[in-house]
């Protein structure tokens, strides 16, 4: 079967997983994102590659930090952005998301930036867009259920190479809530393509799915274990709705035994570094010393962040 | 008395209604529209026609998809355009419209984009600007009350022509709730100005005016009696609100009397076309195999509405 | 201490407050903002002074007017502006004032605009963005609690300028919920600032913060008392929640004795102006006749706000 997330000669059509995404193309995005990267500390910080072009920011959940990002980057491409909150609206009038998806198409939309509740709503979007023969419009997974989050983990990538630049050599560890995490799904994807030797995920059982281990990593329930050695540590956010649910005793237990404090990062190698996705809840996953301290890569993965997302919709539009 | 939308030489100052509009100036709009919708097939769809401009969609009720229809087109036209959802507003403050308005002049406004659940909102809105010596700025009716819809019934000619060039040689059916429709008012005055020879509404008594012969329709209850050889089929949205309501036994029920289906569609002429407003009930006032088959237009009305805002935009600014 | 708002040369870094704001300061916003006011008379309302700059309305309290203004200010100066309304964003997700700030910085933010419901928040940023060495990112604090408005306060000053020239001959009358307004705080400091001689206070007791002569002025608990004489009459609005509340009888009391109507501004000088930041409760404390009379500049004050806004901005962006 065809990726659908690629032209036939290989190119990239859609963002929709890094699951499969040839690590050629993983290296061409963090490739292209690197000049972009200096954009952001221009004067002027916009390029006309995007221009008269319509972006459409469509979030069918909420999240206001992702929103914001794209909308950066597609303005600073000098894109027309429109937002749309859709939970607050057609769809309460009763319409399909396919035709909410025609009707904005119908618009002169160039590309979609999507954020949906449901795993595979995305993907759905790019298959309806070949059906009906609208394959010159681009869709971007702005994060879909669980599912993926693939600008997340390009930026993750990012990141990385840019304080490791060879994935080859490092052992990543993957900390927190890796069963409803669609940022730790992409994250797996792209190290494994990447060619990363080891990847551990860390984390207690009730927050590994089943089958993690055909995911090709290694699996530690005892943190201190798990970060001994480790170059990258990967934490993940835990969701407020898990914190009070059944699968954890209360936030307080779970940052003894997976909050990432100093005293525990001192296992990882001296010059780890540590990545977080934000929001972060300080003293829940995270002390406070750590994402303030010489570690913490967090901040630079925000600013990463916009240059693979400018990088990403300059392909599609491109392409 | 002058017709307050035209200025003393016969030109648009304001979009208020079709009802009363000549039949030069709605040519005009149409003809206007034409290249317009060339734009949104380019690279590049940016004209710099409201370039510095400042419009204000100023909307005290939600409806995101016509507020975006507005944006895009005032953004491809260049102009700065400002959202304003008045609902969750000053309003609430206790301001009054006119002093919202006159604040919004203040900041150097150049157009207003009105939505408003009162008929007569922009009449109110325009007569205050003339009697304040305002009259340099614009307004665009998006829709007030149970009143006029202007630019739907705009788009929806140009649909018509476009399919259907010569408007004397037509007969067009209007079908649904009519009493509730500001689309269908804007929808009649319209395609009688343009001479259409046969305008017929088909609805249940409950959901007509009681005046409705007034407006030079020919009335029927029964679709397959109403649907017989029309060439243009124009379905109306029914609200959520109606289904529940005194006026309806059911949504079923309605479905079954008044839901266009393939069926009843063939009694029309083979080459009728199919228009809706959107967003569309499926399975209520339309049955799927209508709204996705040949027949239908409903796409390219958004399409066409898209040009048809930018050509009543660049009139405006033009005067 | 430095003044955190100067650079070491005495040159604006931050727009936190008019209080210990230098003269020379204040006279140069006001200066530098004569021409921006013409631009908003001009057909196209665009200066290229922000260009691929990033400016960020970040509202923690929802206020679309201050928003607004600040956005098309932003616009006409060619930014790329994002609004944030932070209300219902992150902070919900548990994160700090202080990681959302960093993140946006990381976003490559140029200039902050900044509502919070608490006094100090604006200061706690610029301070924050000093002690990370980010003192090239500008903080306009758009209302912090109960403490200053600088904006509106300057906007005032322009206002009594442009009808009234010479501070030194003035006598101003600020009238109501003194207690409550960072409005009236930033006007007191402006006009002392500015070297008006008599800065009177007209308001209830309940209304009045206990220390209020020490902040210059003279205190008058009767409006016909108060109104003697003065040249400028700035009304305060009385916020909803005190109409009810146990610092006043009733809305209709207040009105009798401290509503501005045509009657009291008798008393005042034949040409005084009256001023009123808006959005006005007409018949709480200012009577429909005055508001609408020609006394009134409140009009003028919304137009004269943006380009005070935009001599800020662009004077911040120049440092």
């Amino acid at each position: 079967m065809l990726n659908p997330q690629l032209t036939k000669d290989g190119r990239l059509r859609h963002l929709l997983t890094l699951d499969g995404l040839p690590k050629a193309i993983l290296t061409e995005i963090l490739d292209i994102a690197a000049p972009f990267s200096e954009v952001a500390e221009r004067e002027v910080k916009k390029l006309p590659l995007l221009r008269g072009k319509s972006v459409f920011n469509v979030f069918f959940e909420n999240s206001t930090r992702t929103r914001t990002t794209f909308e950066i980057a597609a303005k600073r491409l000098s894109a027309d952005v429109i937002n749309l909150n859709v939970s607050t609206s057609s769809t309460s009038k009763g319409e399909t998301l396919l035709d909410t998806v025609d009707n904005l198409c119908a618009m002169g939309a160039d590309m979609f930036v999507m954020r949906h509740a449901s795993s595979g709503a995305p993907y759905l979007l790019a298959q309806h867009l070949r059906a009906t023969g609208r394959d010159h419009i681009s869709v971007v997974n702005a994060g879909d259920g669980r599912h993926a989050h693939p600008t997340q983990g390009l930026l993750d990538m990012y990141t990385i190479r840019h304080y490791k630049q060879d994935f080859t050599k490092l052992t990543v560890a993957i900390v927190g809530d890796v069963l409803h995490s669609r940022v730790a799904r992409s994250e797996i994807a792209a190290l494994t393509t990447l060619g990363v030797p080891e990847v551990r995920v860390i984390a207690p059982k009730t927050l590994l799915p089943t089958d993690v281990e055909r995911m090709g990593v290694r699996v530690f329930h005892d943190m201190k274990e798990g970060l001994k050695g480790v170059d990258v540590v990967m934490m993940l956010r835990l969701q407020n709705e898990r914190m009070s649910g059944a699968l954890l005793p209360s936030s307080g237990e779970y940052f003894k035994f997976y909050g990432l404090t100093e005293e525990k990062l001192a296992l990882a190698a001296k010059d780890a570094i540590v990545l977080h996705p934000g929001p972060m809840n300080r003293g829940v996953e995270i002390d406070s010393a750590v994402a303030d301290g010489v570690n913490a890569v967090i901040l630079p993965q925000v600013t990463f962040g916009i240059a693979v997302r400018m990088a990403v919709m300059s392909m599609l539009a491109a392409g």
